[in-house]
């Protein structure tokens, strides 16, 4: 069934267009979208329209690891319970959701905006390495040395988590950043990379089967 | 994988909690379709809201049809190339576009806005029945009847055509506007129902088969 585009009203068609701009929405369902959102009393749709402007128009990033914040440092850089020497690279606002979803990670993230990536004419200076490179510089300056050494910091060690996707831009924006940091002499890991959970060894794709063979762990029962 | 609701900024959460209430929209795309709006240009996402707003609170309706109109009559209402004396019920502005889009059409229509519906509270006092009524009662008016035998007019049979769904709300809700308008004497007619052209009867459902065995069509080769 194709849907011709006969709209009877061009405002309707107006916002057609704007919700059908959305990733994933197509015009039909952008149709009735804006139907529904037609039906709804005014005063919600001012809510619903006034709740995306304010996102896009007064939203802040945590100076230190770019992450979305209402206020100008995040609550987890403004965490002084949360280890600082751990600096988490991640692509994306969301992968520092789910990660913090977890519950397993107590460090601070670096936000990169997005990935390496030639064909979509993504460079690294349009992501935010040449700040991850500022903060890692400032983790083994003299003076974070010595307060990492004051009592109660157990001379923590600076590490640098790569948490970046497992393909060939993830990979080639992991390798970009380790050639920049690793004049620090920092630790630099990468996430595990194996079998899921509960995953069934018929179902995994040679790739994760094979590095999971050759990633092998000591058997802790 | 359960997401549990960690947002990083207040802005966020109420931009999601926007998004998330549109029909079909849950927590975890509306996330994502806000990320994806903080990362357009300021002027995309004001042109976004203000087509939405826009739509919400300068839309007209039809005066005559109820259907979506930039004017106070629509497209369809004001063209005299059409048979104004035959009115095809429908029960929203989808329909309406869906018929349309058929090409098949000539009448004009008339917009419930609704079907009529205990269990959602909706009776026919919600609708544009009354205002059908009247419409039909000025189809059979001396007037309108001296018209329609006018040359050129063809003295053309008032029509009210029930394009209403076949479930037990749609069913309820032709009968009801059968009463109201059966008083006036105009022909009233329902869409002919029965397998869809192409449909396979191994597929088609007990109901639909058997009423298009009990209205089945003289053959035309």
């Amino acid at each position: 069934m194709s849907y011709k585009e006969n709209y009877p009203s061009k405002l309707l068609e107006e916002a057609v267009d704007a919700i059908s701009s959305l990733p994933g929405v197509g015009r039909r369902s952008a149709l009735r979208l804006a139907l529904h959102l037609l039906k709804q009393p005014q005063e919600n749709v001012h809510h619903f329209t006034s709740a995306i402007s304010h996102l896009r128009d007064d939203v802040k990033y945590c100076k230190d690891c770019r992450m979305i914040s209402d206020d100008d440092v995040c609550s987890i850089c403004s965490d002084k319970s949360r280890d600082h020497r751990t600096i988490c690279v991640v692509e994306s606002v969301r992968d520092v959701m789910s990660i913090e979803n977890t519950g397993q990670y107590r460090g601070v993230y670096h936000v990169l905006g997005g990935i390496i990536s030639p064909i979509n004419g993504i460079g690294p200076s349009d992501l935010t390495i040449r700040e991850l490179v500022g903060r890692v510089a400032d983790l083994v300056s003299p003076e974070a040395l010595f307060e990492a050494d004051a009592p109660g910091q157990g001379g923590s060690e600076a590490e640098v988590i790569l948490a970046l996707s497992g393909d060939v831009e993830g990979e080639t924006t992991s390798f970009y950043i380790y050639r920049q940091i690793s004049q620090y002499g920092v630790k630099v890991s990468s996430l595990a990379r194996g079998l899921g959970f509960g995953d069934d060894l018929e179902y995994a794709d040679e790739l994760t089967l094979g590095r999971s063979i050759v990633n092998r762990q000591i058997f802790k029962p």
